[in-house]
């Protein structure tokens, strides 16, 4: 389960009818409708021949829990229904799995049932329901002034080397690859033209930061805020592993060198520096939380590749056809921004629960 | 809240009265005894001059659940005795908070009721409830064949540079600082010695790794393995990033270096190499799970730092007093253990459901 | 939250898109169809000229997690899509509630935003969703042999004073009130008769009764079986007690007379009589589980009433106008056998997964 | 689980080494003491010989959470340590269960590893655990002016026939059975006392009553307020039923008599009559919640029984030795206010979290 007090479902298959996503515990009063689904859908689709885009629009529906523009605080259910869609070039994959693809795994846990048309529940398109829920938690965010904002660090061998400052990692959606260095986005560029010229494709990182984050979100011991944000997380595609300010180079350094010291900034507690990313002790400390994300390269290449063939139990060589991305992290850039606008609108109601309780 | 089926709560305060867990779902006919408890808990204090470990031994109390050596069905709850503790040298650190550690959001999220002696609910002393509640887990595992162990990989620049095998991970206990190889090991304990001579501290990274995972745990498209495992690591004071497999490595690779192809062995499917650390789209493959963590050095080092005091609203220098570990990652070790071990029997008890139900 | 393992969240407003349910744990290989879903939900619609049924049949749509005519494993989605209706009589409840109607508290806990027309989420259209979800759990069951079957016992003053058996409770749907004592059927007509033309409403009881449930569903001390069908049944418009076996006629019984002495039939482990309704200590017995469910009767009535104008704050007479239905108890019956289907499959997928751990 | 946001588990059996319960998300600030856990566990023990009370008084330990006589907000853990009690009087039962109690569905559903000792976790000494979480709740509930207050009104064919007020209700713990009405209450003794002479039980009715509970308590469509209460309800052993407002008595209502009309107080909105129990709709409505419980008589007598010896399989006659209480209502009582308690301070947790955001 995803929250507590804002919680999230999604459902929905690649090939199937549709996507959706379900959330309960919405307060009422929040500025939600189509429109605005739609234009953060549309962030999924970036302008470029790089990617697989569907050629259709995403077309959100509010089944539910808004009305008259804002939520009512029932239940809101989005649905986006999919296009016919050619599933036929997936029939292989039930049986001569793509490594270090779901397919395998899929047809073990599913035992067979599971709808592996178009990678099923595992392909990058369950993401338009996670984006979909993530644009109301974004919209009761903004009436506090935070902000969730995502982009590409890094494709390959191209990497943005310098710390972006929010206002900068706010243009990011120009680039075609979501990266808001405009030299390093060409280099992206070039990155994931060769890998899916080779028939290949390619990795990379994301940076998500989220600003106007008070102190004291996370409910430590268990519900961590970076704990919580981290599991959101592994709920994207290719994801295989998230770090927090310094993150893995914290375990290299020396206190001295890893603390961020207090300091006052206008009368306000803040800290000179970020390593922490914003959480100490699983809580939000105010200053802007910063996220960092490794994504696999996505595992269907057109290059040979052993696999087994299930039905036989025997060894053969696979050599998947299809519409594959040969990079999705530019395209996973606003499901980020999404699941951790999700954990943050949980928290925040967790915390205001707690504010309401102290003051009343 | 962590798992669903096996569900962990922890509780306990640094200089309270103790430290304890309470498991509710287990199954009943798993042996649990105090005994085994204790050992466990004796894996937090290596027999070394490098660390502060409180000089008796933890004394676990089964205060319920457990009948005749074996789990009864019924919750279980164990505590742990604080012994006396001299809380003076943490007075000043709730108006002058520590940088980076959770002084300062605890006394904001708190409202400064929290219990802020020896660090409270913060302190590296909670693990002693976490390390209970997975021998518990760990209990239930081994009836399945399914073993989880963790070692230290670096501390600060000493390195393990090779991956090590299960057999050689399960020998890191021998080291003082939980590190398998032998002349790393000696490389650790210098790094851990040079920085607490100089007031300093020092961080690191741990290896969890699981072996004898059946396919087919993990819960997407929500309670994704890896989620769910990264969540749980969170818990554990200090830690800044979490990744599978090959994780950040991953995100420079090409798919047909980073894909696993699949293998048959003794008629079973396995993979050849594991980048994916054992799980594709948030459900294990039956390969060994692998998991890298990041510790941030502790925040506690006696040099002098810039700090705020937060009743007089003015920057001040701090210099902390008390008796701190110069680095947590080798006490961290059974910790480690036994989060992913909780969530492991979680989802074993979530996949069992369904085994029987296709099978019954 | 409803249920643990089989979760069902259900969304939608009476005169909104339409109404809708989400199933997430089902396993996978269950029987699910459209068609299926049909039937169940045309049970909601007695044919009788009775209750102001809305013209059209409910056409379900399953919108994911159903492949080949069965359940994949992934969340299921079903909606349901209103017809156009005319909200204009539902106006005047905003400032006028209804006296006993949730028209008041809703406009005060939702500030407002409430979707009103048409009651909104507090009408018993909410119940095609129930149904719907629980025509996945009757299927789940049926393949273990429990079977779930509700049925009118009071209408007014019209009593069924036997105890039915289940094979005559299955003919309850012949009844246009759904109960399944022809003689009394006719009394309760009668009374649902009078009380409509008097511009009145009428309430009733109603009993659920299910067959097959194995020795052990049920998780005390806090997941109770009973306690987990309450919680789910007062989801039930109308619904103001629930009682399990003698219920509320034990409170003046001796132990000597309540008692259900055990005994042997065919070997098996039986009770003699069934006054504890197939439950003790919150877990199942192995008897049929007997609930009685007291419905009151609907608020919403011709009958001038005395109601309070929120904008103006002043005393006024409420004439409610609408289609009404004078008495919801035969309307609630197949809401009634999905709420009891979706906890015993959440408690039969907690006991399987002990079942498989223990022999496992 | 019990509650969202106020999340309580209890453990502990009745001769193991003790009893407690583990509060989660309970704010910080709140006034909780030994002394206070100390007073409300008393009121288990009526001053009368007509109850078994074990003799030296219960000694309530707060093992975390507390500190400086306040709630932390972290975790708050309770233990009564159990004296050393004789369990030979049971060991009968493991085998030739009682009929109606635990003893019989336990021993299935935990496969003989439950322990069986003075009916383990199906004793009513698990209601210590009730009672001590219900303190911390209550101790929450009366910052906001709300009160939680229970009787009993039946014993056998001993009935309260009139409504009593809050006033009165709070001096029931006057009475050794806790009816707050003097005749009745003695009147209630002789049914109980002639119960026991005869080696018989007694069941009997108790009501609920909570004031000052503001308007928009609950979270329909599936959290509602009375489901939630209902559910707790049902942990309390021997509950067999519970209505709200005039509950069954509704069933056979038309609706012009049962609906309570909207009238203006000192320019507040309240109702005339209070027959829907201060719900609609699943959400409070700021009239007194009134809530009626029935009780079983508890299974255990001496009055010889027809059972089933489980190892021979075969049919016995149990005549049951042992200090049991012929009623357990009056003893009830304070668990009753515990678990009313414990969901309304999590509602209003849930509640306050919304108050903040709408106005923040």
């Amino acid at each position: 389960m995803l929250g507590l007090m804002f919680r999230v479902s999604i459902f929905g298959e690649s090939h199937g009818r549709g996507i959706g996503s379900l959330i309960e515990g919405c307060p009422p009063g929040v500025p939600v409708s189509e429109e605005l689904l739609r234009e953060k859908l549309r962030l999924r689709h970036p302008n470029t021949d790089l990617f697989t885009s569907r050629r259709e629009e995403d077309e959100p529906e509010i089944l539910s829990g808004v009305f008259n523009g804002r939520s009512t605080g029932a239940p809101i259910a989005i649905f986006i229904r999919n296009r016919d869609l050619d599933s036929s070039s997936y029939e292989i994959f039930r049986h001569v799995p793509r490594p270090s693809h779901a397919d395998y795994v899929a047809s073990v846990k599913y035992m067979g049932f599971n709808d592996y048309r178009g990678g099923g529940i595992f392909s990058g398109r369950i993401t338009a329901g996670i984006v979909a829920a993530g644009a109301v938690a974004g919209s009761l965010l903004s009436k506090f002034g935070i902000s969730v904002m995502a982009h590409v660090i890094r494709i390959g061998r191209a990497v943005v080397e310098r710390e972006l400052s929010p206002d900068e990692v706010r243009r990011a959606y120009e680039s075609p690859v979501r990266c808001a260095d405009s030299n390093v986005s060409m280099k992206m560029v070039e990155e994931i033209r060769r890998a899916r010229e080779e028939g290949d494709s390619i990795g990379g990182e994301a940076e998500v930061m989220a600003t106007g984050v008070p102190v004291g979100l996370g409910d430590p011991p268990i519900d961590t805020l970076d704990g919580d944000i981290a599991k959101a997380i592994f709920m994207i595609p290719g994801v295989k592993g998230v770090e927090f300010g310094a993150g893995f180079r914290l375990s290299s350094m020396r206190g001295s060198e890893a603390n961020d010291p207090f300091v006052l900034r206008d009368g306000r507690v803040e800290t000179e520096g970020n390593k922490s990313g914003g959480i100490n002790g699983g809580i939000s400390n105010g200053m802007p939380i910063r996220i960092r994300v490794a994504f696999r390269p996505t595992p269907s290449i057109s290059i040979p590749q052993r696999s087994v063939d299930l039905r036989e139990m025997k060894p053969v060589i696979l050599r998947a056809m299809g519409r594959f991305d040969a990079c999705i992290v530019p395209r996973a850039i606003p499901a980020l921004e999404a699941v951790v606008s999700i954990v943050l609108a949980d928290h925040l109601l967790r915390w205001a629960s707690w504010m309401w309780i102290s003051r009343g």
